[in-house]
């Protein structure tokens, strides 16, 4: 499915739970089509990086946000402007590494799972795994090459969901990017 | 993936980027797992019926509208108060039979299909087949049993999209209901 040059760039607000619900129809047809969760995982976190790849100049377009100086600038952008924006909600910046390049955002409630409960079959599953694939292709397409992980999920037990996030590198600009 | 008893009922206001390149992947992997365009449609009107019949509960509990007397009603709730609140759009609602049994709704535009054009060999997608199952599968959990199709699409170079519903019966209250 190619981009639409023309199409509006008006924005429509809306409520996340169908979101909520679209998105764990996907999860159940990826736990149907791959045997394990690990495939699962990679499936999920590949979808994400092809979407972020293209929700990247979408968020430039709409936030005004310009070059961020550093990873501490970025983090802020990321959780005040982008998951805001596109998820509704605002997690908190925190448990910094002493180098700067390592950070957590902690999300008190993660809309994607808003009705789920894992099964005992799946736990290995990292539900929400398409979060790490949309900020790793979207930072990607700004020339920055990032490790995206989930550290905690309430999911699984955990009291809070916990994204970590460390960079890698700058990438050259003239390497190409698009889908993997 | 069973409802959490539990879950918070705040609601998180999103943009629908990121809902619509979700649904797009899912679209994508169902064109990858099934044979035909057909078997596409189908697959996604049923997993929309499974949403549309969790859904309901939600919607019933944000909004406070209380049982419609006609189908009239029934079509106004649906364009300004539902699609308002799930999708950030209000269709309208024209083209109605003379028996008062079938109406259309006009979407303007379709947030499902902001970054989509569908490519040549897939000429008999019905891309947002999706959004026919929810409604079906919400407004059986509402007694109401509904035809609903979609007769015009811009992915399919119509000038608008047309959803069809037909209201079929009312269901006995006692019927058990459930997943397809």
């Amino acid at each position: 499915m190619s981009r639409q040059s023309n199409r509006a760039t008006d924005s429509k607000k809306m409520n996340s739970e169908l979101f909520t619900l679209t998105y764990g129809a996907l999860v159940t047809q990826l736990c149907k089509d791959y045997e394990n969760d690990e495939e699962v995982n990679k499936q999920l976190d590949k979808m994400g990086y092809n979407i972020g790849v293209r929700l990247i100049e979408d968020f430039l377009a709409r936030s005004s946000v310009g070059r961020c100086h550093d990873f501490r600038e970025t983090a802020d952008v990321i959780a005040k402007v982008a998951f805001k924006m596109y998820l509704g909600i605002t997690p908190s910046v925190t448990n910094w590494s002493p180098a700067g390049d390592e950070f957590s955002l902690i999300l008190e409630s993660n809309p994607l799972v808003d009705f789920v409960e894992l099964p005992d079959n799946h736990s290995n599953l990292v539900y929400s795994s398409l979060l790490c694939g949309v900020l790793r292709g979207a930072l990607e397409m700004v020339q920055m090459a990032v490790d995206v992980r989930f550290a905690q999920d309430t999911l699984r037990g955990d009291s809070v969901t916990e994204i970590r996030m460390k960079f890698i590198k700058r990438i050259e600009e003239n390497l190409p990017a698009g889908d993997e």
